[in-house]
């Protein structure tokens, strides 16, 4: 009963077994294997475009090094208020880039676009003594477990396209959106007018690959030095390749995230039926977060049970009732149906 | 007959299928599982006392976290001028530390204390505009394959420690240097004077596995948020953690060590032996550095051989003839006899 | 009618011709001279107690430098969401300490101390990834004319002790402030346990001349270093020490801040006594804000009136009517009466 | 006898008289007062084109900020070993450009052609590990009161056209060199392939006005952003144009500089003549480099002379005998025959 992160679970089979498959040999350093190449190619056939493909090891790193390879003196990047590069990255961002995130409120975890444009418009051309906008960052799924449609994603685009500001997406989760949405990758990145793209595997089965995706090849020309100068650059970056390869083979890795989402769903479902839970909000990727009696989680606990309790908003403090507390559950492709209805099953006792 | 690098290996085959092994089951992230914590507590036993360690992803990190653990503005760190952190880091340790380095010359790639001493004197106390001295960093066993004695680590931590100054050792090649000389990890670290050890795994059998090693736990305290905000803090952290637990175990990583070395002997004495070639400085460690005709490059590299040009030290320009080449061979856990066999007979031909 | 900015102002009689006395002659350079000596020994007479005093030549840099002395990686300083270093030094803050700002709510301007003590709690010691509390900021005056009371500052002080948070005050506006309060400038300070004061001579008559003052001169110790680095240390640094020279004396200084206060008070009273204008929120210092109707902007204006108009606060969009517009009104040590007298006229008519 | 440096000197009485006379009135803040204007269009005229000009406050910050202006990630700035930007400014350079400085050898304080030429290619584009080639800066005057000739600039900045590098010229002694040269402004600079001068008033009779010089006002769009940032933008900018604007005036800045050459020259010619001291190396500029027995050191600063002791070159140790020293003698536009004679005597007794 597993449910803290989906960062706790280990590493899919298939995965771990190429990594072991591929510790034989010797290969190119630094990228430049064969096998690096390779899965950068195929990176382009699951975007149906030219990419430059880049890999990381961290999830801040990803975010990161692609806000700072648009950043410039005095910038600013736009995220949502409870945004992962804003909340849990001690700062990498703004450190990496040399420049500062603002933050924009918005429902559901999503920047809302009115107040975007509000907010960009505080910063206007050649004032120099607030900064300038610089780029727009949105979570894809984003940190409460919500998705953006492919029309709020172009709601957010056209405003940053309005204002020349390049347009990040953090996809941690992105596979999770992905099959939340039944949308291809292309469809909900460039077509949207997404220009870079921080492509996570860590979360849905990799133990450490992550990916950053430019559409724009001439946007990631400093690149290779800013990843080289941030320690990211793997003298065995063969072993990163190995995992993506294993991972983007034959669809694995919708597949895993078809099977998280599904035993969220399954969560989702067993909560929505309890008479002494319920959901604190709707999600649709594999994050779902509930209310339910302490006690509850207390029998829970003593289970084994493990999951974190959540910040209850500061807007809806009535969310929560005296004996009750706000729980975050994720779930991920090592998930098994029993974890979830045992976990369910402490609801109902 | 890969002697390019010790990078171009894969990874030792215990530690491939640890890597596996551990790749089931749920486990806290960021560093917090229970893996990680029994991996840390093996480092104290390995040298003998409590130390304060942090795993990182890359050689890069590991020296560039370990020098802004210690670095105050205006900050110099004193490295040799062909030390890894200054040539090949990309200006990483100066980035994360927003400090600068300082080369200092010396003989067979290791600092010259007497020049140490000069060098450090042009920075003194309250001299603002110069900067001032911080930190001083060797690198065992050095770029060009000598190894520090540990009477000559003793003469650097000395004069380190007159100046007040915390002492950095560079151990991507740690093990290697170790069994060259015989010593204890103890004797060649905190036992001589240093404070913070880059103690690397990854050129020595595994995939990516760095640990930043404090001997002085006290010194460590900013280190969890510098390494956070270097985005080397790994979610599954636990992968790292089981790389270092198969590479220590049974004194894994000092077997892999001593073949690598072993295998360096044996391209050594081929050499020595050769009539067509010859060493260009002597090396104890697993890097070898040979003068050898072109005919006989171009006649390895026909048969697939691999290594890198080296180039000419500026002051022993006589060092190589006309139709010569002063070329790096390095060897590795996974090189093979039959491999340096194969290439000392292309020397011969 | 100049009531753009107080630093439209030119400089005091008193400190041009001081400035022109003190331009003959030879003297060390770098702040070694005996009249910075002098000048940093007025400091401590003013302060009433010891006191480590390093001059520099904008206010964002005696903010910026002064946060940058007692920040840590992964820092953050709690500020108000309106305060000049957040919203107008175009990220130096951030830049010099390599560490993050972070807005709290308030009233008035000012810091609201149970929105404080939430934000603080927001960063639980050793929680990495979301960085951690290192310092808390004030403004005094504030950026919208209004003064903190000894109390108010006695509440924030006390919040940032408890956390260990050391306290500092943005004091561009300082005598302004001072002279409001009828305050010494030890109970303003280091009474309520302010740690580090940027002392702002530049507005009120000097050209330019700042000062950062340590009330703990051992967490000065760094800044040498710090303000070298950060390019402000000027070789003809007695030009700033003459500046203060002429600026304290005979409190001077305290007098330009009173005039520049009765101006603002003489503006206020006749807008209060206007029937076509009022106060958009009472201030005490020497910036008024004034909800005028449109037609009488244009009347000023064309009778050479410079002043900006201001954003309208989000949360009060009913302060201003249609035919209205929202202004800031900042008085200086050069405002003369008439000119006051001048801007009312143009409400009137 | 004040010979420590020129930055001893206070300010010219016609640039003080200008200061005081500029005190009054109000004006628009931070460089945008029809002063500012005026005097930025002055620089168009003293060099002979278009130019982005942007007024900062001491040298540090100009040099830093001009080379902050053309760097990239993993960036390198080649410099001779003994410049300032390298020597004496703490790290400024490296800290506001988040780059590296290089330091190439040559005879006479000048960066020899070969050297740079050598160095260079030890960045190769794309060789991510070493970082890469972004600036070359020279000074003008050197560190060591040499002055490169057309020729030699000439041939520094093939070199860095042949390598797409733009050229710095650090001018903190600019007018010295300039009429030391001859030359015309333009001639020294843009005609000659400098692409961004710190043209330096602050040692030659100002306070605190140094300019940064754009030739190509394409490569200054970002510096708005980056001088705010690094809080070198002055609200009472128009104080720095006040006093280009005397110092440019009737060519009062080139009148200063000869004075002080002509100082420098009488001091050259009576040690040359002197049969106790002699003249270290051959020097065209305000700076002249001796070496006096001991006694005759004694003797002077016994008198009250001020002058620095200079260390002896490495590579020249004889320099120096065993009763001598070697010293540096800095004249300005305020040093008077007088007091040259006087230190002459000195050596005469």
């Amino acid at each position: 009963m597993f449910f803290a992160s989906d960062n706790w679970a280990g590493a899919h089979r298939s995965i771990a077994e190429r990594l072991l498959q591929e510790s034989t040999g010797f290969a190119a350093a630094y990228g430049t294997s064969d096998l690096d190449r390779r899965v950068e190619a195929r990176f382009a056939e699951i975007f149906e475009r030219d990419v430059s493909v880049f890999f990381v090891a961290t999830g801040t790193a990803a975010n990161s090094l692609s806000l700072a390879s648009v950043q410039r003196p005095g910038g600013i990047t736009f995220c949502h208020s409870e945004a992962h590069v804003i909340e849990d990255e001690c700062g990498a961002p703004d450190f990496f880039s040399q420049a500062r995130l603002a933050a924009v409120e918005g429902d559901a975890g999503k920047i809302d676009p009115a107040g975007l444009v509000k907010r960009i418009a505080g910063f206007p051309e050649n004032a120099v003594h607030h900064g300038r906008a610089t780029a727009v960052t949105i979570t894809q799924a984003t940190e409460i477990g919500t998705v953006y449609s492919l029309d709020e994603i172009d709601a957010i685009s056209a405003i940053a396209k309005a204002n020349k500001l390049p347009l990040h997406m953090d996809g941690a989760r992105f596979a999770n959106a992905l099959v939340a949405l039944g949308a291809t990758p292309a469809e909900m990145t460039w077509k949207r007018g997404v220009d870079i793209l921080s492509f996570g595997g860590t979360k849905n089965g990799c133990w450490c690959a992550e990916a950053i995706v430019f559409f724009n090849p001439e946007q990631a020309k400093e690149m290779p030095f800013i990843r080289k100068r941030a320690a990211q650059l793997f003298s065995k970056s063969r072993f990163i390749a190995a995992q993506f390869d294993a991972y983007l083979e034959n669809d694995l890795w919708l597949g895993l995230a078809r099977h998280a989402n599904a035993m969220a769903d399954r969560m989702r479902a067993g909560i929505g039926a309890s008479n002494s839970a319920r959901l604190a909000w709707p999600t649709t990727s594999n994050e779902v977060f509930a209310v339910i009696p302490k006690a509850a989680a207390k029998t829970a606990e003593d289970k084994g049970a493990k999951f974190y309790e959540w910040p209850v908003p500061a807007a809806r403090p009535e969310l929560v009732g005296a004996d009750e507390t706000l729980i975050r559950l994720v779930t991920s492709f090592a998930t098994e149906a029993a974890d979830v209805d045992g976990f369910l099953a402490c609801l109902a006792s």
